[in-house]
């Protein structure tokens, strides 16, 4: 924001605009078009009971009162755990029940990340749903060249992928690792693609505390150092070393987060069998130990820092001891999950369409449909993995990506629910139309039907007789023709030039002081 | 049951044999193999608030009050009305508000189906979910032959396939139509197949009044006279011819199956824009008000008799014009429509694995996925269409349903929910294993891991390298090599001989009074 404006001017300007987009958001229909975010108007899908919860909290609380967490390769961690009055031994920490609940008081149970584009700006927290692109493949995929390591270019194009979308809302991070970029630079290509490329929000790195800050830094560069420090424009995505392990990589990046006000989102990944027990209550339990754990350190780095709950649960095919998703019981582990981050008071991050299909095919589209809408139901407000996931987290597909995106655009109008007013509730039709006749013409018909139903781009609904003559394409081809033409017509937001020099500027300077480094 | 037991004795033994039925399904672990059905351990998914749903039923009265149902080609039918109190105009009836739910009270929250493999009866209602394969398709369709009209084979395949699949709990009805079989002859064909290749409980026909009597009398062959009379053996399936309109053929079959003491499933089929208004709410109000006319009129057939509250809600794609499936309005709509059931206090069907592909591609399986899932979650209690649905409702696919009855296994344990014991908490296992270790070979794990996880037999989680070796299959192609293994490893169940016979010649008879008719 190299501006003439104050930054308490650009506050309160990103503050009308966002005001402005939530109130627009009303008129766009069912549809949802132009939404910076949802906000739900169905409610969380509960499925466990009080007691069950109270009996899952219980266990998580002796977990971390009994067994304890280690915090390894972080003296500071150790330090905040010792004043906080936890029981410390060599880098295990033990917590008293209720310790942890205390700490994380500070936080907010709901925030907003800005985007560069004040309309883009999300509301993570409370009613809202923010769908994010999938995070962290090595690999990408597409019909033409099948599967190969990721490039900057391949990061670009699903930048620009998603950023074509209307049914995402962030940018995403890691979209996919470009392996063509030296290790220690490519966080700075990568920031550097979301904001260039993208006028969303979006997630830093978290490789290193190092470049955590780079990231930070290149946020001040665009939004301004008093704003930043005093509002979220970052997430930064910190995986726990399950079981019960929190690794110095991983807290002293989420404790630079915390430090600079940017929004830690705190995920153990449990793998039922492997990182966790085979059964599914007790890996939610460690989740939420583990989640507490992370979450109440963010709060003794910076209290009132924004945090995000998160979990990722997934199970095991126990005949090839491959992990599994989209099965069953991670879908139902997250609707416990969001209930406990409700009685948390957190914003709760899930994971969207996750499958281990090698194809964009009936079983990418069955597991992901079953583990996106757990996401949804759950009541999550931040949806990594919205869109490309592939190969159980290994690619990044072109072809998913537009089918999930497709669908993330159905969800919009799913999140809707049935809305009850007179117009909804047509008495007038059934009086124009009587019985025995049809609705195609009368008056309700032709005031609604433009907003009335969802209607994808991706799906195929024509009579079997014109799809065949049309060629008989089925739904991956359909996606393949899709992302090319999206990417064909992709325009790239403005960005003041300014603030484009002083990045890459940053960018070069950075670059200037490291050897490159390869693994 | 033509053996030397009395009726009473067999109602005795078919309860005894469903209560050890049901005792069994405790000790099959999570994956549930063997059950009867499915006992919900999670709740329904109630969307709507309790003023929405009153408004709903605010509407629906006025539908019936001030609009009413037309009863075309069947004065029985008006004849109930008119002693039951409605206003009758010709064909049209009008209903004061409260009449409908005053004359449902008689109809049984729950009831039984019986099969003629006792361990294999149902319950329909209450937390009970019975999955059906799909119905009605004219087509069939696999990847060898394309797509060709249904034949008895194609009908009996899938009965085989059905009767094959641990995950579904019934052998549905009009599977595909036989098209090789005159019109007025191949319900016979039809239920024999079902009593011959399944020993699963099934539906009986209802394209006519003769026919549906038909289905009973073949129903009294198997199970005796007085058992039929005092027991639900059969489900009919009836369809309003909506908007508004209830037509002769199916309240006669309807009256026909209640008279029996059979239970209607009694389905408005509400294409909104065309059979319904394009607003959801709307919608909604006219089933709820098409399906009170229809099960109230079992009741005045006789009263006590089980009906089934049935729905089938789709939207349009308004671009096109062609109907759409698996989209988000009738999955919302659904779950409303569950809590409207429930507040009549009758079992309630829905609709499963929906989608308008033309092929088990990623459209099918996201489409399908959604719509089953909110049949799941709204409650119902016996889903039709669970299995093999394809082209908007013209095709019954082999692969497909190789694909939704495998799905339909994994909500064997979505429908088991997070279990809370101690076991499953697992707190021990964090003592033994501690931060930083792995749960593979734990005590914990191998006490567990046999019914840990849902296991798909036809999903690929292999390594990617692995199932490029083994030939980069898709999910298709593996279902398609699945249901010919199946077909080619199918026994058939028991039969007595005597039944077998005696259905025979009723077959024969019936046939040889008849010219075969071919539309």
């Amino acid at each position: 924001m190299m501006d003439a404006t104050t930054p308490s001017e650009q506050t309160e300007k990103r503050a009308r605009a966002g005001r402005s987009a939530r109130r627009e958001q009303r008129s766009h229909g069912p549809q949802g078009l132009g939404r910076p975010y949802i906000v739900r108007n169905i409610p969380t899908y509960d499925i466990l009971s009080e007691e069950g919860l109270i009996r899952i909290e219980e266990t998580a609380d002796r977990i971390l009162a009994e067994i304890g967490i280690e915090f390894r390769d972080d003296p500071v961690a150790l330090d905040h755990w010792k004043r906080a009055g936890a029981k410390i031994d060599g880098v295990l920490v033990k917590f008293e029940p209720g310790m942890l609940r205390e700490i994380l008081k500070t936080a907010p149970a709901s925030f907003t990340q800005h985007a560069r584009n004040p309309a883009k700006s999300v509301e993570i927290g409370g009613k809202s749903v923010v769908f994010s692109p999938a995070y962290g493949s090595p690999f990408v995929m597409d019909l033409d060249k099948g599967r190969r390591y990721g490039t900057i270019e391949d990061f670009r194009n699903f930048v620009k992928l998603a950023q074509s979308s209307p049914w995402l809302h962030h940018s995403g991070g890691t979209i996919c690792e470009p392996v063509d970029v030296p290790v220690n630079k490519r966080h700075l290509d990568m920031v550097y693609a979301h904001i260039r490329y993208s006028d969303r929000a979006f997630m830093g790195s978290v490789t290193a505390e190092s470049r955590a800050e780079d990231t930070i830094d290149m946020a001040r560069i665009v939004f301004g150092e008093e704003f930043v420090d005093a509002n979220c424009v970052i997430l930064g995505n910190v995986n726990v070393n399950s079981p019960l392990v929190w690794d110095g990589t991983m807290t002293t990046s989420l404790r630079a987060y915390a430090r600079a006000n940017q929004a830690a989102v705190v995920v153990p990944f449990i793998l039922g069998g492997a990182m966790g027990p085979v059964t599914n209550a007790g890996a939610i339990a460690q989740s939420l130990a583990e989640t507490m754990a992370g979450c109440a350190l963010t709060q003794l780095e910076r209290p009132g820092a924004p945090v995000i709950f998160g979990n990722f649960l997934s199970s095991m095919s126990l005949r090839s001891g491959s992990p599994t998703f989209g099965t069953p019981e991670p879908a139902v582990g997250s609707m416990v999950i969001g209930q406990l981050a409700r009685r948390l008071g957190l914003p709760l991050r899930c994971s969207g369409n996750f499958t281990t299909s090698k194809l964009p095919d009936a079983q990418a589209m069955n597991e992901g449909t079953v583990s996106m809408l757990a996401a949804v139901h759950c009541g999550a407000n931040f949806i990594l993995h919205s869109a490309g996931f592939l190969d159980g987290l290994l690619s990044m597909s072109y072809e998913k990506f537009m089918m999930d995106t497709d669908f993330c655009g159905a969800l919009h109008t799913y999140l809707d629910g049935v809305v009850i007013d007179d117009n909804q509730l047509a008495l007038d039709a059934f009086r124009e139309v009587g019985p025995g006749n049809h609705f195609f013409g009368c008056g309700h018909t032709m005031a609604n039907y433009q907003s009335a139903f969802w209607d994808s781009e991706l799906a195929d609904n024509e009579p079997f007789e014109k799809w065949e003559a049309a060629g008989s394409v089925d739904a991956a081809t359909r996606a393949n023709r899709r992302w090319k033409k999206v990417l064909a017509e992709y325009h790239a937001p403005h960005l003041d030039p300014g603030i484009d020099e002083a990045l890459k500027d940053f960018m070069a300077r950075k670059k200037a002081s490291m050897e490159d480094a390869w693994y």
